[in-house]
């Protein structure tokens, strides 16, 4: 089957919207094994909508749109969609009485109303955030058609909670994915290692970069979930395998929400003292609910000063190897460690640019320490290679941080 | 002119990437006074390449591509376009150049050669950071095609330094563009405000919405820079004064770029002490380089018995009226200025979710405290209304803290 997107919105033409909803379905058609070969934006005009419908109706045998459900003028998928169609629009009672039920008493406009009319003959795909409902239809010429909102709030879980399962249902067939997860080698790397085991059709492995690491997506196909299941585990256990001690896991979709359910599964704390970083670990560590179990203290010490109150951190230490150095990321772990009294903590000092580099302590220079009552581990990043941004930096020095902390926990080495 | 975008690459089929890069020349375009009627994502498929150029040369003025400039076989943007506009690929030397000194010694490998292969006639866009230069040709039909390398690093400064410019220099015209910042005030409340300031051509003025903030651009379009200056002023004074003081700036990109600068051109110094937010704010001011001239300790205290050890909050304090409240926020922002011994001081308290909330207490409920060391002030965020992701609720929190905090600094009221 052979896919197309159209999003409809003059939002996106002028720059103002980025569009993740392409993106997201894009993903999810991947994994469901469909190929999606073209996708359009075109604004909010009958006449440029039509023509790209009718184009896209006619090359491909799934379309899908998002956006231009909704209650104003400028809504006009919908009517455009059916009008290529050839299909009506007509009253759909229990979509309107969900429209009435979201908009919980306040009264609804006229132009509101027009959401509940949908192409005669529909599945309707229930939307329980929002009051646009998306649908599906087949045309008499046999193509797919499905509208989704645009909102990435409403799209994202009607897609997964009715889109995928009725492409799944049409097709008779269950999908099973499995994520494996990568810190410390890179996409092009990894894609080298395994080349071998990206080549079958069902299952499928396939590479994707994510900020500062990667992961593999291995996806079966099958009559039954638990069939599907059973072809996609070996590959992945495969893969997993050959990939050794970089894959952090397959089940957790960050180094936080990992290094977070392990410290909480075993009851340690977790206290973090950053520099360069400015906040960034404490940040991503209390992205993740229920953070509060393991972590109960972080501190921000950017001045030398600050680091001998907070930390401890001796100020002729500081004078001698300067504030970028292996010893004060050792004792900045060792201080905060001590001070919060928790199990784990970790130090992290460095030159995260673009200003403050010199030919001794290059920018991108970093030293993370991990301190646990009986040793204190030292990961230096290099400040060489080409030249990346503060924010790439600072991502990257925090990961490491957190791959230390999983390495530890799994009593793996804890890599310098 | 109607302009059209067609991005190439497989991996946006796949969902592997997320197309910045339209929206970034969508929003150049916009500022130009430049139509864009389509845009569109093909993969690396010469067929349906040739195909989606064809159908855009035909229907627009101006058509520009992004990605498929690479040295790898999929690579096949500029052999398409290329042909299909009848011009032949011949070596440009200077590109050859410029490609060996970015390999710095590295031997250049045949297929990287032919990055150096540009469209006969065309202009050259020149590539700072990467090996594939872009380029600018005018057909024989007379429609405009430019054609930039994908990665958004190498695209944003050839757009910015020499795909602008080309357009503007071709049309004799200047652009003059601003900025006007609002924090506090949602954009369609702010659309509506300015609803009649919003009609004219030249200068345009149009709304964008930011992460938990918006902004006002203003657009002139003239013969000279002067000109253009000269005409888009007045209708930004306009604007702004009409908004008021929920406009925090003309001139930073951001609260946390105005609230540094600021700070810091007046020797002012600030500490920080997050619950909720886990280091969120530390890491935006953070973000900021030359931040460590303004900022020197932040503190992220989750745990109760942290907030007395390190901020000094009493414990019947906590007991009595709770970690989520206005004492206590007040408690934290004195006791970190204290620490810190610097002028200013920030706390913030309060319920990030998705669990924690209760019906006296629920989630979204955050107390922000700035104290200068005279008065303390308290911002309250209200949890009732519409529920809010964790990570909404933590970006709105910090930005009201940084919102109070220029407040302060231009001597306006600090709204509760």
């Amino acid at each position: 089957m052979n896919a197309e997107i159209i999003s409809v919105g003059t939002e996106l033409l002028l720059g103002n919207t980025v569009n993740t909803d392409t993106t997201i379905i894009a993903r999810e058609l991947s994994r469901l094994g469909i190929n999606l070969l073209f996708t359009g934006t075109v604004g909010d005009n009958p006449a440029r909508l039509d023509f790209t419908i009718r184009q896209a109706l006619s090359r491909s045998d799934l379309v899908i749109t998002t956006g231009g459900l909704g209650p104003t003028g400028d809504d006009l998928t919908k009517e455009t969609i059916a009008k290529a169609a050839g299909k009506k629009l007509v009253f759909h009672e229990e979509s309107f009485r969900r429209i009435q039920e979201h908009l919980a008493g306040r009264e609804m406009a006229e132009s509101e109303k027009k959401q509940a009319y949908l192409p005669e003959g529909c599945t309707v795909l229930k939307n329980n955030v929002g009051t646009a409902p998306g649908c599906a239809f087949e045309t008499d010429a046999g193509k797919l058609v499905m509208m989704f909102p645009g909102p990435p709030s409403e799209l994202i879980p009607m897609l997964r909670d009715y889109g995928a399962p009725y492409l799944l249902k049409r097709e008779n067939a269950a999908i099973v994915s499995k994520n494996i997860h990568v810190f410390g080698l890179g996409e092009s790397r990894v894609a080298e290692l395994i080349a071998d085991l990206t080549e079958g059709s069902n299952p499928t492995a396939a590479t994707y970069a994510k900020e500062c690491e990667m992961f593999v997506r291995v996806t079966a196909r099958a009559a039954t979930e638990q069939e599907a299941e059973a072809l996609c585990q070996p590959l992945a256990d495969k893969i997993t395998a050959r990939l050794g001690d970089v894959v952090y896991s397959t089940q957790a979709d960050s180094l936080e929400e990992l290094v977070v359910r392990e410290l909480s599964a075993r009851g340690l704390k977790l206290a973090t003292a950053e520099s360069c970083t400015g906040g960034l670990l404490a940040k991503r560590i209390t992205d993740i609910p229920g953070s509060s179990d393991v972590f109960e203290m972080g501190a921000v010490t950017y001045a030398n000063r600050i680091k001998t109150m907070v930390l401890d951190v001796p100020e002729d230490m500081l004078e001698r190897h300067g504030a970028v150095s292996e010893e004060v990321a050792r004792a900045m772990a060792e201080g905060i460690r001590r001070k919060a009294g928790s199990d784990l903590g970790i130090g992290i000092t460095g030159i995260a640019g673009p200003g403050g580099g010199t030919p001794e302590k290059p920018v991108g220079l970093v030293y993370i320490a991990l301190s646990d009552g009986k040793e204190t581990y030292v990961r230096r990043m290099s400040g060489t290679g080409r030249p990346r941004s503060r924010e790439y930096q600072r991502t990257a020095a925090s990961s490491n941080a957190l791959d230390m902390v999983r390495r530890w926990l799994e009593g793996k080495p804890v890599l310098p």
